[in-house]
């Protein structure tokens, strides 16, 4: 039977990543992986979670297994509130806090009740590549503004909202990832934190802050949130514990002016009703007893030594007119390789040399970006980290002899 | 500030339920209430659940914890056909299967990919509301077909359909809850069962058959799956853990032929990425250890017991020309009172007295319904069962004097 006539128009919106499809190719060999975006399994505090899980569902299982409200568990919803406040997030009388499967639905959200088909949205450029995909399914036009070691140029975002406002147009939202940005590792500087906040006022726009990375920088680094930074309830905050508690549980936040949210709460009840009732009350016990703080030292801890060995390897290995940040954060540095390398066309090659990463390209808004490549460092053992980049510089070195 | 010019016009689809903040008053005074969906707290398994977590987390943590395919757990995959295969459920060659958050993400799927803007699609009339506002945010024409103590009326559709094929219109799919519907508590023929499926491959539609509660009826009943008599393809068959293990956890599924639960996947992705790895692994545990098994059981043994209660009181209490269907399942019996009454007019009062209920005209397609009230059975104690239908059916009897 053909099914293409029993299927909506809509869906063609929601594209199969190309990317994802070669990478399904590629690592099914057995092949270092700096493709992926896990968490290292090491910092997952399985004891703890263990003994929180069998308490919580023993002592407070009529609420913990039970149906529970659209915008979260209320008492969840204060443990969250409280841990945003203490690690310097704003929370203003007016706001309100949603709890999303992952923050991935609080992209989702933003797709389907902020953006209108047409409207102008800014991102970073590259940015978040789930982002892109979300955003898209609403049929936005997307702005990339470039960054620096510094972030979002905002002097460029300057220039490109006095030309869209002389042109007639109006930004709705800029989406910006300010700390240890996927897939850069590049953090915003204040200066430019505080820029971006002033343009939003006088263009009158919402940004949403997109905050995953900021609750684990390992070196001295700036990370003012632009929540704390706006006073006119500009700033959607969203968060998640995926990189400091479990992925698996996908527990994710989205804070800002309670209209927004309570726009968000009745999208989020057609479309899963809630999130899991008990992976919040684990989540929350998580938070009181101290295992979200150990968790994020651990990770802390293990991610300085891979970024370090990964920075250090890319020193060593790529070849001249390469360019990277080192990453105070996260779990991803982007490398930009000289202009006449394809990163997607290099990968099978890289692939049959024992190593895979994901093609930067996808993460450009505008089609740019051939020659990067997005790395993870969080996943892969130290000596992977090392011996994959090694391959990698081999590799390009090979290609540029051959071009 | 005015944030309307940032929210988009989408978002107006997706709508605040005038039930729900009626009950939100109503439901704050102390009283009965008829108008939830939870399972009743004595029937989820907590020793079970909590050991089982426990064991889950600790021992297989670095995969329960961490993050998973959108399409769900491999292994919970396995079980979960293994065991819809043993409850009757056909799954064909072709077809496979996709992990949801809750099955509500089920139906917001079908809303995102396979329904058109103008798409004529059919439900039974009434239905479920949560079902009929998720289909609503894309925008179809809904066609209600009446139902009698046999279920949906499948002649009435059979004349639907060639009526509509008449004016050139194409059915994409009908909708059903052949099993203990909600919100009637009626259970479909096998009769009406096979001449559905009989239409659908004469009038070329699918079939989504929602079907959360055949799984624990109380009494003789057909339970025959539309899936498991569907020898085309057209059946898609969502599910649902909420009411045979635990809400909390959010665990629903879709089964249908793979192109359509492909398009779904690439849907999810966007979504929510996927639905929590912990209670994916939790659900395995508790299907192959028994456990659902064992709630099953007791939701039979609870429930039966509550639904007599209610429909004895309902027989003692309800005035003449009053109708209601004594439900072999599931959590929900409709009454339908004498015309004059309307059940949204009259809840107040009932709520001063001490009960409230959902009324039943948001459940119908086109607005009638009016004098139709849903009653939970599954949730209040067994006397707040008894005072609470005396309560309606001397409220009713005070309005048809004064009326």
């Amino acid at each position: 039977m053909d099914y293409s006539k029993f299927i909506g128009r809509n869906s063609e919106l929601f594209k199969a990543s190309e990317i994802r499809e070669l990478l399904k190719v590629v690592e099914a060999r057995k092949v270092i992986s700096f493709a992926g975006g896990y968490p290292d399994p090491q910092t997952l505090p399985r004891e703890s979670l263990a003994r929180i899980a069998y308490e919580v569902i023993l002592n407070q299982g009529d609420k913990a297994l039970q149906y529970a409200p659209t915008k979260g568990v209320t008492v969840f919803r204060e443990t969250l509130l409280k841990f945003l406040r203490n690690v310097g997030v704003k929370v203003a009388e007016e706001d309100d806090v949603i709890v999303t499967t992952g923050s991935q639905q609080g992209l989702d959200l933003i797709s389907r009740t902020i953006i209108d088909p047409g409207d102008y949205i800014i991102t970073e450029n590259p940015t978040y590549l789930a982002a892109l995909s979300a955003f898209r399914t609403a049929r936005p036009n997307i702005v990339g503004i470039p960054v620096d070691e510094y972030g979002m140029k905002t002097e460029v975002l300057e220039d490109r909202l006095r030309e869209l406002r002389s042109q007639g147009r109006r930004v709705k939202f800029v989406y910006t990832i300010p700390v240890a940005h996927n897939p850069t590792g590049i953090t915003m500087s204040l200066e430019r934190k505080k820029h971006l906040v002033e343009l939003a006022s006088q263009f009158d726009f919402l940004i949403f802050e997109d905050d995953p990375y900021s609750f684990f920088v390992f070196d001295e680094a700036d990370v003012t949130k632009l929540k704390t930074l706006d006073s006119e309830g500009r700033v959607v905050y969203l968060g998640t514990l995926s990189k400091i508690l479990s992925p698996g549980l996908r527990i994710g936040w989205v804070l800002g002016h309670k209209q927004i949210i309570d726009v968000f709460e009745r999208a989020k009840q057609s479309m899963d009703l809630q999130t899991s009732t008990l992976s919040q009350y684990i989540a929350k016990e998580a938070i009181e007893r101290g295992v979200v703080a150990e968790t994020i030292e651990g990770a802390k801890r293990t991610y300085r030594v891979k970024r370090d060995a990964m920075v250090e390897s890319l020193s060593e290995n790529m070849v001249e007119n390469s360019w990277w940040v080192k990453p105070v954060g996260g779990l991803f540095i982007m490398v930009w390789l000289p202009e006449q390398i394809d990163t997607k066309e290099m990968l099978t090659e890289a692939a049959n040399e024992g190593v895979v990463y994901v093609p930067g390209a996808s993460f450009f808004v505008d089609g740019s970006g051939k020659n990067t490549m997005r790395l993870n460092f969080s996943y892969p053992k130290i000596e992977e980290i090392r011996t994959g980049v090694e391959i990698i510089g081999r590799v390009v070195k090979r290609r540029i002899k051959g071009g």
